[in-house]
């Protein structure tokens, strides 16, 4: 295994302590249990948008912490889901009085984790409510999900959820955005290698040189099919058309596309991937008003990359346009 | 190899059209010769500071075209510098009447090509200036080099002479600051893997499981000895301590730490890495006042990082802060 590591068992750790001395000014960071939480937390009266799950997918979620996005992250084990008392705590931490939205990628364990923690919450006076995301049509079920899985669209909902929260609007304001952007993101991912988890030690799946996944999961979990390795175009065009099928988008919408990077791909193989995207969508009449090109869900070294599409309209667009200051989303 | 690409041949010109997609508001870009140039170019009465080199480098330098910044980029093939033309035509796309910096990596190819640029331009009656950066301490010479190689430090430089220029700073004053932070930034890279140029398409070089490469270059060029694996601690080691003794850094010297990734190297690790950087730093009593993590002088999908120091002042810092727009760096 070829990593940059001390001890593989403290890797989460020591990566945040690494993180809070990178950006001490955004963020502050906990190792027991492991929290990264916004330097300004709480913010009073403001929503508490709180997301987490299995590490490994950097800088989802702890790189999107900060004002204009999520107000905590609880990152678990790498690939395995943080307990309830970890999401406890980072809600009250987080908490401002407002209340707290959990954003849950589908996940049979974080599912069950955050539920157990927004009983804990409640239980003690917060009000908590939940969305789970579910915006991979790859497959309807999974090796860790029932139903389909959260990938790149939560990046997304983040920050438009986050940026309401922001400007003031409550609980029940926050969660009904909430769902609405879910309804409206579909995303697809393809692989070109596995990753390596640390404290495994070996790849998490094995590919052929002139194989692809597509439709992969975010831990490696089998996609749609293998399948000889295609050119841009080819790989591109697998993971449009299910997307755009799916909910569909049709011809006039105006969307934000995700050209996301899987963790180990170049930039410029993901530029060029973007400009094949926006060229086949504007063969379909759909016009791309917003993008965000980069390494933002990922899936530790794999090389691949997913395409996320979300149909925009007025309020999205403004809340996606507006400030966000955070560790890997700043404008 | 496995490569998200159409044609290996026109890699360049497909991930230059996929950027200027993404990127509609910061920059413009030109394929033949292949150019990136600030979107509001030429800004009158403001010196242009131009960088380029081989691709395979992103984000440097494409992705640091905005305002705050570079003015334009010029990148040659993967790995190979860009022509005098190439060059000449970036001058004159990006020259506002008050002189031409060249940033200039210090690569035997780059160094003799921009040159002859900055000849044709100056026959034409623009004033240039030129900077080679050589801040890696790793080699004195090597296979593309006479002298030391320019690497990460090409970045902190190019951000703050960016600055500098936005706020109105002349050439003579753009020139001097520039020589001022090439003579204090200080950097020296390692590798785990080898990255695959996709027009050769195979690696560039071998390492065994059980190896990494010191003194890396960016192209892959050989470092200062192959060892054998060792723990973040010791990796991290190995690149600082000959940073540290070369400029020298000291006990009271305030620093920019740049903990870059050379491409493949998940988040995770790297955050990982800057925090052993950080406290290393601490116990020689060097005070790190700004840092900057993240993929920024990348060797295609290597996997390493490397480290590079700056010795701040209270005008370096003021200009590091600065507002910049591009499409890599954003405050």
């Amino acid at each position: 295994m070829k990593k940059i590591l001390n001890e593989p068992a403290n890797v989460v750790g020591d990566a945040l302590r690494g993180m809070a001395l990178a950006h001490p000014d955004l963020v502050r960071v906990r190792t027991d249990p492991a929290l990264i939480v916004r330097a300004d937390a709480p913010v009073r009266d403001t929503v508490a948008v709180i997301s987490g799950g299995g590490s490994g997918h950097e800088p989802l979620h702890g790189g999107f912490v900060g004002p204009g996005m999520l107000s905590a992250a609880v990152p678990g084990p790498v690939f395995t889901s943080p307990t309830p008392d970890a999401v406890q705590a980072a809600i009250s931490q987080a908490e401002g009085g407002a209340g707290t939205l959990l954003v849950v990628k589908n996940y049979t364990g974080d599912v069950l984790n955050f539920e157990t923690a927004a009983e804990l919450a409640s239980a003690e006076g917060t009000e908590v409510r939940t969305v789970v995301v579910q915006d991979d049509v790859a497959v309807r079920d999974s090796t860790h999900t029932a139903g389909r899985r959260g990938v790149g669209g939560t990046v997304l909902l983040e920050k438009i959820v986050g940026a309401a929260a922001q400007q003031g609007t409550d609980l029940d304001g926050c969660h009904r955005l909430a769902e609405r952007v879910s309804e409206r993101v579909r995303s697809m991912g393809m692989a070109l290698t596995a990753p390596t988890v640390p404290h495994v030690g070996e790849p998490s799946f094995t590919l052929d040189e002139d194989e692809m996944e597509i439709g992969i999961g975010i831990h490696g979990e089998p996609g749609r099919e293998r399948v000889p390795l295609d050119n841009a175009d080819g790989i591109v065009r697998r993971l449009l058309d299910p997307v755009l099928e799916d909910l569909p988008f049709t011809e006039g919408d105006e969307v934000l596309l995700l050209t996301n990077s899987m963790g180990g791909t170049p930039l410029m193989e993901l530029y060029l991937a973007h400009g094949v995207a926006e060229r086949l969508l504007a063969e379909r009449g759909i016009r791309v008003q917003r993008r965000l090109v980069g390494p933002y869900t990922t899936s530790l070294e794999m090389q691949g990359l997913s395409m996320t599409l979300l149909k925009l309209d007025a309020e999205l667009t403004e809340l996606w346009d507006s400030p966000v200051h955070t560790p890997a989303l700043h404008w």
